[in-house]
């Protein structure tokens, strides 16, 4: 049995077919009546969406206690009537649970361009909303899917002091889905007590580990979020070694999450993941790894299952502003050293064709000058890829 | 009937079978005996190719007379023995030339990582130059490619001064093109007199504006190479709008090679190009026109002759470090405004995908901010691509 944000005592979820997209679930309330601590992280992209511009305002004074979010309108380059709705979506779901408006945060995932079809929105959240909210955060993780192929989940428990700390969420994918469309959401909840600053530092660090070092095409999505709620059911000692054990579960959590969506990227049939190690630095290995990740030569080689260390090699060199020596540089694919110090070695090439056949590749580089680190996740890129983004709308 | 390198006075090329790939010329020799000067432009890829180092250090203390360049096979991530397999192509050639190894440049284009076959190499540039050189720049345009679909020349002329000055280039493609492969080679001449260290200023600035302007898959290769080398013949005005006009000259010819190239890009129909104005800095806008060149989204659309603006927004909004005020952008798609003001405009969709039916596709950005303007060029991402990259080697 999958166990998701409503099996954390304190959290509601709900969702409901609004009709934005046709027949099936599309609107989706979350709410922890109980939080102590919110936190939320947003897209970088300059262009973000109204959504965005609105929930990111509302975090930075608020605790947030819901949040309510919709699938196939991603409500971004809207102008001021998308702020306007973004505001109508939250402040009506604040009045159907009592809260105040500030303690609402909204997300929105679809078509860009478009108005929000408000009116659907909102009979869809008053009809969810007339009777009180269940747990039912399965719906939840299916209301918030575009063209995602699979729902997403996490739950994460660890002993911390003498309390068992649990990290719950749901997320969908990064892939750039259907015409004008491509978001990563994330919801969490924990039942630990910690609070809103700290709550927001903590998220950050996760998520530049977890859901930053995901590409699946490289397109920064207009809309990407992730919100976290804390219940406070579960003191810890936020200045004892059981904060940094808090911080390494909520990046596990994440973790989880990002690579579910990597490995659910638009035609997708692999995940690959990429570690670096003996980097100049940390930053390094993180822009490294995140340039083979991109790089559509690899992910075309890895489609194909070919042990390619010269594109990998070639991406390693062009990664921006990095240390590289390259008579320095070991690669392995699939677990086989297949280059180094400057030269390809000697290896059974169709043994280790034979191990990419696997679900998940995973590519070591060291750099063999320092001691950064870091890992990233992408998926092979294929006809399929093309199939879908090309489509008409 | 086209015109090429060897259409100057004074320019001569050659080229042979030498069995570095099978049954097709693969090796190319240029030669400019009374070149006054020289410059050439190389990868920024870290991960350089054998080739790169040996050439680029030459062209530091010499004026080059010739270059020598095989395809097939790139001499890049081939350790030391690589390097002295550099060195001995550009020592035969000189030696068959009278001329100094200092003075002749080497490139390469294939697979990485394979030592060149240097026994093939050495006896085809013998056998190529047992007699004189003609001026025969159409083989050399052949030999140099890869899997490009056609050779690529350029030929222009202005009066600058009293003199007709001319300026011929041929290349090969950008595209990342067979498992392990992709460079882009350009080979200028000029029948200008201009020393190597103006030369060299120039060039850079054209190739500023020009191949580093294209963009298939944003894949650096370790190969790229520009030469230009100047006969000398004649001779113009270096403190007077005449140095103006060269270098719009020449930056001309590097454009439309460049076009060539992005046109000729791995499994493309089309090429798009991307004009940014109004950006804050002409830095910005280069950075814009790029990124929106290089996003798969973007690519898939034109593809799918698809106005689609909300991926071009999304492309410009997550251009790293730029000023952007979604509000005040306006996108057009083949001549037509589809996005105005941070609004999408009321348009025949479907005018605008007939007109998108064309060979090329112009997408113009104005940010609205500034004065900086760009021109980047690239191509549509297809199956085509996927299917020549996934091809296990």
């Amino acid at each position: 049995m999958i166990k998701t944000i409503t099996d954390i005592a304190g959290v509601y979820a709900g969702a409901i077919a609004a009709g934005i997209k046709p027949n099936r679930l599309d609107l989706a309330v979350i709410h922890v009546p109980k939080a102590v601590g919110s936190a939320a992280v947003f897209t970088t992209n300059k262009a973000e969406a109204a959504c965005v511009t609105y929930s990111r305002k509302l975090c930075k004074r608020n605790i947030l206690k819901a949040v309510v979010v919709n699938a196939g309108n991603a409500n971004a380059a809207t102008g001021d009537e998308g702020l306007q709705n973004a505001k109508k979506m939250g402040k009506l779901t604040a009045e159907s649970l009592g809260l105040r408006p500030g303690e609402v945060g909204v997300a929105s995932t679809g078509v860009i361009g478009v108005q929000l079809p408000i009116a659907k929105v909102e009979a869809g959240i008053q009809s969810l909303l007339s009777k009180p909210l269940g747990q039912d955060g399965m719906s939840a993780a299916k209301a918030i899917m575009t063209t995602d192929l699979t729902d997403k989940h996490v739950f994460v428990e660890a002993k911390i002091g003498k309390k068992v700390i649990e990290i719950a969420g749901i997320a969908k994918g990064s892939g750039m889905i259907a015409p004008n469309m491509g978001t990563m959401l994330g919801f969490l909840v924990t039942n630990a007590d910690i609070q809103t600053d700290l709550l927001q530092t903590m998220l950050l660090e996760a998520t530049q580990k977890s859901f930053n070092m995901v590409t699946v095409d490289g397109d920064t999505s207009t809309n990407d979020a992730v919100f976290l709620f804390a219940t406070g059911e579960r003191k810890i000692n936020l200045n004892s070694d059981d904060r940094a054990l808090f911080q390494s579960l909520l990046t596990e959590a994440c973790t989880v999450l990002a690579k579910q969506i990597a490995k659910d990227g638009e035609g997708a049939t692999k995940l690959i993941e990429i570690q670096v190690n003996g980097a100049a630095s940390h930053r390094d290995a993180a822009v490294i790894a995140k340039t083979v990740g991109e790089s559509p030569l690899v992910k075309t080689a890895v489609h194909g299952e070919d042990p390619n260390w010269g594109r990998v090699l070639a991406a390693v060199g062009r990664a921006p502003e990095i240390k590289c020596n390259q008579a320095k540089i070991d690669i392995q694919f699939a677990g086989t050293t297949v280059f180094s110090g400057g030269a390809p070695t000697i290896f059974d090439r169709d043994a280790v064709h034979q191990a990419m056949a696997a679900d998940t590749i995973v590519i070591v580089i060291d750099m063999n000058l320092g001691k950064g680190s870091a890992t990233a996740w992408g998926c092979d890129l294929t006809r399929g890829y093309v199939d879908i983004n090309v489509a008409y709308s």
